[in-house]
């Protein structure tokens, strides 16, 4: 029976869930200094207000509520004498009626002062030079000044004891700013999620070594690491293991439970002749799918040893592919990290044939809110995959689409962004000037 | 004189190139598993070919040269006898004519062998058991076999000798899985960009501590380490300073130049009574500027002890968006890293006033092709901040846009990411669940 990609994402998300021992693992409590992206185990409440005070919002005069409430028919400028100026981070002294105070970009409003007048607004427009005695100069201020302006009002951005950010939040810099400016400098965040990936293939060999005849250079496990990995997952890589059931399941029967919230391997699912890890798990509950999606078709889920266990197929293409559509979006859902790939429509840049009955997922760049396809459908095509920065969705059911068509794509990785139209030109003697 | 943001943008840039001690170090060796989202410091050449062989696409059968040239007339089906198997990882023997030997997806193409039948259109559709005698079963395939049907040929991702990555590319995971495929597993990558943040203000204190009255946390030092590490550079941070310009001049003496490529500090550089940056650098060659940019208008930049110095305001809407809006694309374009933000064209989902003489940055939250604004103008709303994830672009000349004008945005965060349709349904019970 073939699954569609909906219902796969379902069921892997489900099978991390309900059988992973991540569910039983505690909260850590970190320094916010080491909280980029991790993710709130519990809400934060604002312990004060933001701003914790009424400060001014900008340098300038800080007038008392009674020179405001001049006669409204008054349109002569407001004469004041200058008193003591109010730096930032001291508790001013209450201002006097028929004075106004110097007062600085966020210090606190003396009491009674009800507004701030921009210093670019005051004649003369400069403050005077420091004057111990104070209060012999004056200043002259506009006729028409309203109550409260330029005062930012205490809790106005965020009022102590609301919630700042929920249980879930995936901690960004924005994020942990406002842990910051509320004084928080420790937090409890959700447990990394673990897993282990184990390349199989008596044709895979470890880069760094000299290539044999017939055989190739693992690229699953770095391109699932590293994928892993910026998810915010915890990895670790066991080493390629050949054609053999016997040592391959000796091999799961060696993983500590405890240790792993997951376990993936690559190759061996399909329905050729030597399908080792169909093979090693012939006699568990894992099972074998074929999923209407290409590449990434043969798909397999279960447990081993009572740890969720994912079998990607063996090319690099449908190794990634099978990590972005069905265990990247369960790791958001569960985890709440990774944020899921930003989705997009974009007009395609040429046209292209697609199969109906699966859901194809070919490579492309992105750029300017078009997409151009790079290489082919093949699943081994890591070159090609390494030059772009999007995925393209051809959903099940469409046959073709034309040049200019939208599709939707996902942005998964930096190497063509969209083009910053704002960002600084790239120099082409750079490099030399740098390494040479 | 008021810079515009390219100006100033530009002139960050060649501070930064032409300034700092960055040019001068050397390149780093380091294994691929650890290089991700480094910058390589050299070209790749490819040193074999990828494939590295010719290889079957497919389970199936391989088929002779000869075998396939039978007269354009034959309707036939072909019968052949099946060969020994070629499993993946071996060299195997030369197929003879007549044959057709099982193959697997990955396989070396046997020599003589010209194409690949997949195995669901031979009949039977199945592989015989293994059979150590072999040769005696026969297999029947279609008529027409085209000839180099289903098979990978040697180089055609990419050719041994030619260019895989340049100089400069960021590597994320494509790349590193590319590399791997290569068999390569060191690199030399640029080194990393070094940067000294120090916040300043008599009102600022760190988080941790009891709140005294008029005083405010320090979010800036959180704000820029945090952008600054995502962006990878390593952030060393000074402790807050206050507003006493001779403290602040002797720490900027004891930075120890060889160890720091760039000294940020925030505020202190506006145009009130009390600016410590300013005066502690009035005997230095840094400027004080005005940019049209609303936030972060007052610029500071020169050099400090021979270390490009950049002081951004105070405020910390305004130090993220001097960090997002100059540094970060002048890492961009002098490091390699980060990626330049996404951008993008969204309707702007409400009207918006701005002031012409200025470009303005706001906060919003991007979401299916629409920006939503998030808080006020004001450059204290960081609460405001960490909720949105996109930067709103109102260049100067712009007097107002109306509710679905394109507006240019950058994707800043993850908090809100723009809805990915396949991605999972959040789970409301999933928190209870979790961390019950």
């Amino acid at each position: 029976m073939i699954r569609s990609v909906a219902e796969h994402q379902q069921a892997v998300a489900g099978l991390l869930r309900y059988s992973s021992g991540y569910a039983k693992v505690s909260a850590e409590t970190i320094p916010v200094s080491q909280a980029g992206s991790r993710v709130l185990a519990e809400d934060i409440f604002a312990p004060i207000n933001l701003p914790p005070f009424d400060n001014s919002q900008m340098d300038g005069y800080a007038v008392h509520e009674k020179d405001l409430n001049r006669p409204t028919a008054a349109t002569a400028p407001l004469r004041l004498r200058i008193a003591a100026p109010v730096p930032a981070g001291v508790e001013p002294a209450a201002l006097e009626p028929g004075t106004a105070a110097p007062i600085m970009t966020g210090a606190m409003i003396p009491p009674g002062a009800a507004a701030v007048v921009p210093i670019e607004r005051a004649e003369p427009a400069q403050f005077p030079p420091s004057d111990p005695a104070g209060g012999q100069r004056t200043v002259e201020l506009p006729a028409a000044i309203e109550q409260g302006s330029y005062i930012r009002r205490t809790g106005s951005d965020i009022a102590a004891g609301t919630t700042a950010l929920t249980a879930g939040t995936l901690l960004g810099t924005g994020q942990l700013g406002l842990l910051s400016a509320l004084g928080i400098d420790t937090v409890s965040v959700r447990p990394r999620f673990r897993v282990l990936i184990l390349s199989t293939g008596d044709e895979v060999q470890e880069p760094g070594t000299v290539l044999q005849p017939g055989r190739i250079y693992d690229a699953n496990a770095t391109l699932l690491d590293s994928g892993l990995r910026e998810a915010g997952a915890v990895v670790v890589r066991h080493r390629v293991m050949g054609d053999n059931p016997d040592l391959l399941e000796a091999a799961f029967g060696e993983i500590d439970p405890a240790q792993v919230h997951l376990i993936i391997t690559t190759g061996g699912i399909s329905q050729g002749a030597y399908e080792v890890v169909k093979q090693a798990l012939a006699r568990s509950t894992v099972e074998f799918h074929s999923v209407a999606m290409q590449p990434g078709g043969p798909q397999a889920m279960g447990t081993v040893g009572g740890v969720p266990f994912l079998g990607f197929p063996g090319n690099p293409v449908s190794a990634l592919v099978s990590f972005e559509m069905f265990l990247r979006p369960a790791l958001s859902a569960i985890v709440g990290a990774p944020a899921p790939r930003v989705e997009l429509t974009a007009r395609l840049g040429c046209a292209v044939e697609s199969t109906p009955a699966k859901h194809q997922v070919r490579r492309g760049i992105f750029r300017d809110g078009t997409v151009e396809l790079v290489g082919g459908p093949g699943s081994h095509l890591i070159h090609a995959l390494a030059t772009s920065n999007a995925l393209v969705h051809l959903p099940a059911g469409l046959e073709k689409a034309d040049t200019g068509d939208p599709v939707t794509v996902w942005l998964i990785d930096a190497v063509e962004p969209a083009r910053n139209a704002l960002a600084l030109q790239a120099d082409p003697t750079h490099d030399e000037e740098l390494h040479a």
